[in-house]
């Protein structure tokens, strides 16, 4: 089985930790791949940066089906084209804010996220309202670190830690969600320090991948998620058109 | 005052007929200008298409803020892309659907949608949840007519409204919503032909752009709509980066 | 075009105000008249006031269709008698909350609304959540100016704007919501000093009661908001019946 | 115990009736007295009908205060002026269709209304959702019937019956709600006919305020609920400004 | 009329409190028998032990039957086995958080619960939310004593009046909702000290049978609510089974 | 890595078809047991039967404490006891309802769930609102074959395959849940057949218990889901008491 991960940016340090952290977790017949698009943001923190990430990310899933792959994950918080990206796939996509979400929710009655900067916590309460988690996801916290400094910056973990420690208290979660697929390595150190479960939606998209495509099970084509019509595309996006 | 329509798919025509419905309804100093972008699909029925349309849609929305465009209406009934271009934009930005919809919701207690091709239906239930309509939007009616035909089939305006005058019937309706910015110039037929308030996304945004910019109201920028953070962009998206 | 905004207390002081405010806004070719009814409260702060306000009201809408009336526009942010006031107009009738509260749903995520008293706070929650703005209405907040205080407080507008501030921070909001008719000349100084946008539903209201008149768009009369059966009407509101 | 039942119509035998059900139905301790207001519409059939009947259901509550009741029925399936009601009066008011729905929600997952005109729907609609019971509420269907054709028109038994056996059927309910108080004698025949438990809000009303006033619980007066500040009213409702 | 009052856990110096507070309220036609099962936790303080005085609930419910019991109240603010309950009856079945709640929601917009342990407050969020009263109830806060220590801590009622006294200035409710069984005798006291409305489920639930029993309303059997199916059952279990 | 499968109701034969459908799709290193308690109902069609199956499941959790079990699926449609459940267990719990419903949300839009008996669809529903599914549960139909006939019904194979048929029509949904444990094996048949992704809940659950198991994820346990506090238990359930 091959699990294609796209890590909508371009900051290919960030794709390496990502792929590491899926290749921890999956079962001995399972490959797992992970890239960064050929065109796109350095870093994903605005709408503006998660629009003009979409077209590469869909190129990736494209070049996936060529290739075989069995399934997907989109690694970056604001699951960025998901719907675009299940008509183009014939096998399951899972969105990593989508798979931490879905995994939170069995741990307790409820979770927080944890996730970069501020400006990005519209999006994740848009995610948590349509994936039906409105109620469970009780809060959503910044520690307003921007997304390339969380591999640089020296108080990263202890910032994020406390960030998570204080949600807990504040929202009387059962679980937290980290924000963020750069933060995918840091699950187990927040997890033992504050001794509540963590979850990372890296891993946890990667294992649900696994286990829809052993159930045998592809995203319902008969409708909404049929492959999109052949049509003409003009400018930089011809090559999307065929 | 100059309002910046934009039909985020590159099929021209359709782009005039857009203009021409937005021009016969706003003030005397109000001047509209209407583009299709440079990049993009010829018509949007799938999500694929919609992820597509935007990248043309947001370098329209940044040459409209250098030629000192006061607000923004985009043109499609999936409302694509708006999250960004409010981030982008200085002046207010209204989706067709956004604004079709909230103009619905003052002529009573519910209204219907009828749309082109069932697979975008979806999409407008998605935008109605998110803006808040989902009790006022009754049900969503698909003539399946694609986006293209709308403009040749002969027995389009003669489909469209049966399907408008069965919507009302079966969801108990006030008013109909046009889903689709090909349907712009259809308005006044159906209402004639059905008797009830029939509204067009078009012309509907662009007063209510005109009426935001009259009232000096703007995106609120202190947060999540701020500008995008200046960061590099790699590949064929280079130039959105400055 | 004709319309008409009724301020349903008895103050006519602040109708004037209110008059100035809304015909500030309007487009060339549109006449606006404001008035106080025959009858009612000075002020309305409380379901009683706000329930004898509504026979009034409904007379001035009675005047309204026979003076040939395009729209109305109800100018108080409880926004009484508003269904029945449907059923008795031809034309499109909008309250001053909910103008606000679509207009401010254009501007970002969320809204804090800044009203007088404290026990008109529930009202304003019934109204959000009637017109679909449970989740973009963050906060309700009082600043205990009673309204008819609005005109003669000293200090009203610094402690107006002081609640603005704080909601802003409080419920991380992007716009402002004033709610109350008394404070429509008040948005432009909030705004300059809090740096948020600031709607005044009078000014938004007649602005959207215009666009839909432009648009030919009419309440709905098929079912609900049909023209009321002709019955007897007994006592004080005899004059009502025919 | 004084319980005084208000039908908000100025119909003195539908208020027999009404009366009539009440006392059927009250402890020995309990009294019940069934008045229609001197001013009001001659029956509730639209938002009109239903805002003109609330200044003299205002004026009953008032004399109910004078005289010593101990809670209050408002006998109109619309629920008129309840939030008013409760500010004035110091002990408990209960509207019917508020008691119909929580007496029906204790006999099962979900109820159906059956109710006069089709025009009344809506407020329904809109009572379900503000008691909390959007979900429990599966249908409310119209018999077309008039509110005062229900005492003279000899099918109107047999409608009603039918229009309940079907709402049972399409609605997969478990009870059903008359909605209207001029159906209260009705119960029992539709319920021995159809075999589910069929509800009348003026009765369940009634015993629900004896239950309140024997637990000494009355409405909550430190913020919303309290009784009105003292203000001037002019014209017509002067009577009611002090 | 015979109400049976059950308290699903074993402590019957609780069940005598229960008892009288029960007896208290009714009417004079109506017997009321308050019973702990033969088996079950001594106290319900976790899911676990909810799920532990379930069987035990049922067999005294088979037992009214046989005994004529017209209507049943479960005793326990978790409000264990209702669904099943209800199966089993012939009359009415209430619980006391689903009546306590009902009751506050007649008395002001919205209302706060106070109950024993932090741990239980998920499963009154539940019970809120099924019952519709996610709205209404605005805060639900546990003064950290256990249930059996409320007969013995000598500052028990001190502590909950405080506990009463800081939710409703912390939610701004109208109401007070006892949240245990055990606080049955504590409404009075409460109420006095803190000038609010406060609710006991134990009594309200009782009067809330009778009103349904005399109103001749049982649960709907047509479907969900039917009697179990026969069937085969095995181990300590067997004595349900026929 | 331990799973144990516990089917709450006491058909051995119903409980091997489980297991073998688990162990299918494990990896490598999981083992799978599945068990049916001690004591309970054949089959479980009511709440009643779901209620005195919780006792047996907790015991057969308790053991597998003992035992050394990483994670635990309840293998009935209605997910019984599963707050219980997670009190008692160290590791995962997950029921067939829950797994079915999330994998099914990841696969398209809309889901529609075909069971067993009618009586049944009530519980359905209340576990689609609160797993945050009512969204995307579009409807829940009953093709009235009881458990135990499942096996022995000859037609049952061609009735269920129809329903499922008939629900994608009406639903409009792109995948299909099966609503009990005893249709585990009947999967791929189905969706060959109808050309829809069909979700057996007995493998989802057991790849997502292996799932969260391999990723360390447990139940949050600093709140409502920590140990049960130890207390006397009465009668048959002694043995449940330590």
């Amino acid at each position: 089985m091959l699990i294609k991960v796209i890590n909508p940016n371009t900051t290919w340090s960030m794709t390496a930790t990502i792929e590491q952290c899926a290749r921890a977790v999956v079962g001995p017949g399972t490959l797992v791949e992970a890239v960064s698009p050929a065109m796109g943001p350095a870093s994903i923190e605005s709408h503006y940066d998660e629009a003009l990430s979409v077209p590469g990310l869909l190129d990736e899933i494209a070049k996936g089906e060529r290739d075989g792959a069995d399934g997907y994950v989109v690694a970056c918080f604001g699951d960025p084209g998901m719907d675009a990206a299940r008509e183009l796939a014939t096998g399951p996509v899972i969105g990593i804010a989508e798979a931490a979400m879905h995994a939170a929710s069995f741990l307790g009655r409820g979770f927080s996220v944890v996730t970069t900067l501020g400006r990005t916590i519209g999006r994740a309460q848009d995610l948590a309202e349509h994936y039906g988690f409105a109620r469970q996801c009780r809060g959503i916290h910044a520690c307003e670190i921007p997304v390339l400094e969380l591999e640089t910056n020296p108080d990263a973990l202890k910032l994020i830690t406390e960030a998570c420690r204080q949600a807990i208290l504040d929202d009387g979660s059962d679980a937290i969600v980290l924000g963020c697929a750069g933060m995918a390595d840091l699950c187990k150190h927040i997890s033992d320090e504050i001794g509540v479960p963590v979850v990372d939606g890296v891993a946890a998209a990667t294992l649900f991948v696994q286990s829809l495509v052993t159930l045998g099970l592809q995203t319902g084509k008969r409708g909404e998620f049929a492959a999109p019509l052949p049509k003409s595309y003009v400018g930089a996006l011809e090559s999307f058109g065929s």
